[in-house]
């Protein structure tokens, strides 16, 4: 496995797959690699020739008061982690090299799907999100990339900006990792207490009784409001719990697949989930 | 020369030249060509091993008062002269092609250069240039990318785009090609009644005025005010006459390499100009 912290690098270490004409794929993470990053490069692995991970904590989509300064940058472990799970190439720039020293004039906004749920509480995320992202693709030129499911509202960013933008590139999401006792993997639950993280899979659990409930009849309405409730008798302080259209559009009752959204904070740790439930006519 | 008017014909035409790694030069048009897009055209030949022509009227570029509609549409005649200059691959898209039938929801702004000279008059226009070049350069991909310094303000956010976006791709300006008599060639020239077509190199004369009188030492104030004068007794109602760094800082006095802006109207039709006075120190 070879690592590069330059564009250069990069170019000289992908010149021989890209003049083979190699299925190059790319999977683009901030780092703290977990399994479910694992399972986005295993993935990779099975449809690409030569598979490319950037490692990259970009200053742009996180708000003034995020963790931008604090998010965990552990670099060894994660190419010892990625070297295991056969990754050919660690791309880990530095801000300057991804950014250079002349200020970013350029800005990248995908309106509609963007203004709610995570992009409520987050102003200008998607954007610094869709700014990288497209920088990533004109640096590694991939066939394919990879993206998480976890973060499905920033899967369906990078759906519509790879359409409208025309990038050449197919976006693969892939399922959520989860933890033995349900809980989504994130590089945020390292943050969590003890106590904290036992509480933590009532997210799941309150989505999968949803997804049951659903199935059964329940309202749509009724089903989101248990949701809130079971979250916040477990000490959680509850941002949204939504329903959407897999493409993000706002759904009323249980007629289509639905994805159920949630976002809650447990203590000053912000988790997010979702379900995908499928719909029987 | 192969004509093509979809992105798969358009990739097809392309694939012995990316196999081959040939250098693939692009000219980005709007059609109705004259001697300046050609001179574009025969600058990509020289540097590049295949060229590839668009001609794509962009309807997210035009304001809602604009001409996009009695924008003209010439493809017979443009083939007929891109051949003759040698152009490889025209590619005419449909706008249903190029946008689809989904709502476009992604947008790309660049902050700072576009909010003055034409972009004070024709909000929104550069982000619709943004968005369709940064399409047809993920649709073309190629290696050399040749726009015209009569636009100079795309050109310099072009440029900007290209460094923040990090594109693989080489900006090339090309020279303004001018008339015998100095009038910038434009598609918009057509529109000049005889009498304004007459009148219309005053612009360029006031210029090579303005330059002459810097070189002298007059006051930059002066000469823009001198411009704005000779234009206004000509019959030109001036939109704007300004100074700019190449980069297009604002300058006050001519201490370095500056350019010299005009945007005026003749009846209906919006004429714009400029010339780099060079600085010896």
């Amino acid at each position: 496995m070879k690592t590069e912290t330059t564009i250069q690098g990069l170019n000289a270490a992908l010149s021989p797959a890209r003049t083979a004409k190699k299925r190059i794929g790319f999977v683009p993470t901030m780092g703290n690699l977990h399994e479910g990053h694992l399972n986005l490069v295993r993935e990779a692995k099975k449809l690409c020739d030569v598979v490319v991970v950037s490692i990259f904590v970009n200053p742009i989509q996180f708000g003034p008061n995020e963790d931008f300064d604090n998010y965990p940058r552990t670099l060894d472990k994660d190419s010892q982690l990625l070297a295991d799970v056969g990754c050919d190439i660690v791309f880990a720039p530095s801000v300057e090299q991804m950014y250079g020293k002349q200020p970013l004039l350029t800005n990248i906004s995908v309106s509609g799907i963007t203004a709610d749920l995570c992009g409520a509480s987050r102003p200008g995320h998607f954007d610094g999100v869709a700014v990288v992202v497209s920088k990533l693709f004109n640096i590694v030129q991939p066939s394919l990339a990879f993206f998480g499911q976890k973060d499905f509202q920033q899967l369906a960013v990078i759906r519509q900006l790879v359409q409208d933008l025309s990038f050449p590139i197919e976006v693969i999401g892939v399922p959520i990792t989860r933890a033995a006792d349900g809980l989504a993997l994130s590089s945020r639950n390292g943050y969590l207490t003890p106590e904290q993280r036992a509480v933590a899979p009532t997210i799941y659990q309150s989505l999968k009784h949803a997804e049951k409930a659903l199935l059964e009849g329940v309202s749509l309405d009724t089903v989101l409001a248990e949701i809130t409730t079971q979250l916040t008798q477990a000490g959680f302080v509850v941002d949204y719990v939504e329903a959407r259209s897999p493409a993000l559009q706002m759904v009323t009752d249980f007629k289509q697949d639905t994805v159920i959204f949630v976002a809650a904070k447990l203590g000053t740790t912000r988790l997010i989930d979702n379900l995908i439930v499928k719909f029987v006519g």
